[in-house]
């Protein structure tokens, strides 16, 4: 079982935990407010710990609010019942409408700008 | 070869393209404020779409939204030369010590208050 | 008549006037949930220059992003028919408090944590 | 005097204070990341609070989630040594330019597109 797909089954399994028993089962108490409340502000931490990754290097601090962002997002879907083996399947289509877009570009050299939000 | 790893080797394939080649080609040379202004707006989309979502019902912008986050999180990544893998890794650490967590909890029905961020 | 006030004026006077009249008359057109996209904007804005100021010394980006995250904010307010002036009470109320807190501190130079916003 | 200037004094007040002292003071200390972590969240509790105003029309609690921006960014300002007086200059440029742009509108009854950000 892959990261995302086993990090979801376990956030999941916390949807029936007593509030005092986890971190997450917690936040599932006190609701949706409260869980975006920590999205906005794992995000802010990102772009923060970005700023510092840049001047000094160390990018360690970086690679733990990302994880913190995914994680608090994974929290999120799971809490509003969505899976989040969704949101991959929105980004596999990216990257496979990104390679025909390739793909079509080699072929024609026409080299016109890519309105698209895939890279 | 999985989501993660599929999109940022097309991300990491950007980095050499022409900045009028596509999007992502386009935020790497505009830098890493701009890139950052990405992540912070898909932050705020996020938490819009998930109170429409728990109106609504509608699920897809969400999912929509969410992606458009975790790729621009990526495009930050690899802009600063980190391997998304290592978010992974984290996140894995977190599963992992949610597992230990539970194990003990199940062996001695302590159900003391989880004070890390894992679930 | 003070900047905030006047300000407020001219706000809640675009309500009646025609979308593509003017930037805040199109803003209320297109309902809360864009007005709150801008206000998430300028916070980030505000936020990466607040960091660039740091570095460069320059304040004159800051000064000009905090404006639009205060704008902004003042056209969410109108927009949703509440008075600004209700914000200044608010912190004319923490700039009185905060006074007598300090007066009581010297009073029994107890130094107690103050717990309240605040300062 | 009036409400942002009263405000600036006190806060400029509290840079020598002792960190025990005052909850700005020991934002100080904590430092210009601390004050900006700030300044996202309450960005993003003031996005949610307008949602919730939006469907309960309950006022109260948005009032108070701006006020609490304003003030931290207030406190980011003299922590980096700007006056915030510095800002209402800038918001009194837009309320004049937006009165020019309305003359200069009544009298050609032009109605092209404000490109500004100015009202």
């Amino acid at each position: 079982m892959d990261t995302i797909e086993e990090l979801t089954r376990v956030l999941q399994a916390r949807r029936t935990a007593e509030p005092e028993s986890s971190y997450v089962a917690g936040l599932y108490r006190r609701g949706l407010n409260r869980i975006l409340e920590k999205v906005g502000e794992e995000a802010v931490e990102v772009i923060l710990a970005a700023r510092d990754t840049e001047s000094s290097g160390d990018r360690a601090p970086l690679v733990h609010e990302v994880a913190d962002l995914w994680f608090h997002t994974l929290v999120m879907l799971v809490h509003l019942d969505i899976d989040p083996a969704e949101v991959l399947t929105e980004l596999d289509r990216r990257s496979g409408t990104s390679g025909l877009v390739e793909k079509r570009r080699r072929e024609d050299a026409a080299g016109s700008e890519d309105s698209g939000v895939g890279p």
